[in-house]
């Protein structure tokens, strides 16, 4: 096993590197006040010190629950298993089906890759279009794939939308196939205009949907989940259990507290898509300026811009820019091509955004 | 994979229900207070609301390093691999020797054998005697074993405590042979009189030790350790980041502003072991006035009181006791013998425990 790239680079940056690398929100929009309010009431009950259920959390089951009922999808607790952040939910799905045959995206998000090969997954790829996942390829791949994992929300690292269209024609494909989808939504909250259906919601029983407050309060709670049919879900929580026996209660409850009131988290969600797409279009103009020569599409939502750097095997420039005090993650690392390149846009503040792209254009001059 | 019997058992008991099954502490000795203190500090730095570090947070691996440096084990923060509790520590090593020959002790930790089954080892038990581990039955064991798991303070579930010349000759015979000794100690920090030396001390170069904070301070903040040499712990942390990205930040706050004033933990500590000192006590009085046919010995720590109920396949007799409303764990699930019982003696009120025992009493004069 290898370390992931982007964790091993962020460990090794000092505190002038400007990081366009790891997928991190902006910490001054963290809701950190009201995080601290809703703790304070969850210390008041000495039950959230002790063990708890290894489904997770009960009002926060039904809480998540009633989300997905409310939007459409009818799902009770049952549905619902917690987890320790949507990568022990993927590690956990991927564990029960080690060994088997996976159809991702290419290219996919770089930790997914890292539990497919600690499961000892055989994995397909089927390349991404501008629009979706490319159907023709899709069809071929999953006659002999157990699963198919796809992220058609602002995808990781490409930040691709799947059209409506394109959506239709996967739950299509997949509902005349033996796969199972694994649909991971990190990012689906995080759009500036408009929300597309999750694919799973017309897969309601060959589906796991994987969603996460990481992107949307803090990855620092470490909470996830899984949505499934029961039969589905069922034999994951022995996994669950052996893997590290159920998730913080702690942290469990405080997200618990904090979406008690419906009108604070839809509050907190809009500040966020108003302020991620003033960054995403600072970021774009900045490219524009600096970086005339990378070629993008500017995204609808999520935390990426991804494109291509004319002519450059951005993995060695990446060692310029380095030097130079600017990482960001070469697209090979994630199957891409090797001279794409995945800037993260919502971290930085908008001086780091333009200095960091200075620095790449300086380490650009320097290697042309 | 089957889910754990305890956690199973947990599920499924009413609020009237008396459970000595699960190993919870006692909720009212929990430092509630001074961790809602602890709290409020961490969340003043918005950075603890961000990713974190994979091996964990840095001032809380240098702590627990110089908890082991100042007790006479040098160790640095290279040397601590934080993690999702200790379940998810042995889960992690386990997981890295998928498939090995795994020599443990008979009776083990019911968590244990699932991360074990889960992780496909092929498992040789070696039966307990009184003073630790048979020496002999070991030394046959572990010719062909790569790992040797062992809980030598007060052992889960029998609360055999192996003494200072049982620990001499475990050390001894692993030195010599290529098995790697895991050593997990909950309840080493839970002794009434007096604290053995662990056997990972005199193992550096074979072994990994496994701490946690669940049973001394809160099982619900899911906060443990992995200590190792560098070429021990190195190649795990791949494995970590890939499970789970990183334990939560916010946790990992908690327990370090908890611990940064020394005098506080020994405090509580002393406090527990006074505590769990007088409910065993209490506890035993109990059964030897209730179950005088339950035959055991005297824990001299830990959490638990495991002895036989001559003649009764407890596995069977649990029925009975579930409609009176109480419940154990039947020392089978242990791969202990048909008449075995564990009991947790930590967990419940004085009462509770004269409640619960009269239940089994009153199951067992129906039974027999």
């Amino acid at each position: 096993m290898k370390r992931s790239f982007i964790r091993e680079i962020l460990e090794h940056t000092n505190s002038n590197t400007i990081s366009f690398a790891g997928g991190l929100p902006d910490p001054s929009l963290f809701p950190t006040k009201e995080l601290k309010e809703c703790t304070k009431k969850v210390f008041e009950d000495t039950s959230s010190l002790q063990y708890g259920n290894s489904m997770g959390y009960l009002p926060l089951r039904n809480h998540i629950a009633q989300f997905y009922t409310k939007k459409g999808f009818p799902t009770s607790k049952d549905n619902i298993l917690i987890t320790t952040g949507s990568q022990q939910a993927l590690d956990i799905i991927c564990r029960y089906y080690s060994g088997s045959t996976i159809t991702i995206e290419r290219p996919s998000y770089l930790g997914a890759l890292n539990i497919f090969k600690l499961n000892n997954m055989l994995i397909q790829t089927v390349k991404l279009t501008k629009n979706g996942i490319d159907i023709n390829l899709l069809k071929k791949s999953i006659k002999n794939s157990k699963l198919t994992y796809l992220i058609p929300d602002f995808q990781n690292p490409s930040s691709i939308c799947y059209t409506k269209f394109n959506r239709l024609e996967v739950a299509k494909l997949l509902d005349s196939s033996n796969t199972i989808l694994i649909e991971d939504s990190p990012y689906s909250q995080l759009y500036f205009e408009t929300q597309q259906k999750p694919i799973s919601w017309l897969l309601e029983d060959k589906s796991y949907h994987i969603g996460s407050f990481s992107k949307i309060l803090s990855p620092s709670l470490r909470v996830g989940w899984i949505r499934a049919n029961k039969k589905l879900l069922e034999p994951l929580v022995a996994y669950k259990e052996a893997m590290d026996l159920h998730t913080s209660v702690i942290t469990q409850k405080i997200i618990y507290e904090y979406l008690k009131d419906a009108q604070t988290l839809e509050l907190h969600l809009n500040k966020l898509r108003v302020k991620y797409k003033e960054k995403m279009l600072y970021f774009s103009k900045e490219l524009d300026c600096y970086l005339p020569s990378f070629s993008y599409e500017k995204p609808k939502g999520g935390m990426f811009i991804y494109g291509a750097l004319e002519n450059i095997d951005t993995s060695k420039f990446l060692q310029k820019c380095l030097q130079n005090g600017v990482v960001y993650v070469p697209g090979i690392e994630f199957g891409g091509e090797y001279n794409e390149i995945r800037f993260n846009f919502t971290n930085n503040s908008l001086q780091d955004i333009t200095k960091g792209l200075k620095r790449i254009k300086k380490s650009l001059e320097e290697t042309i």
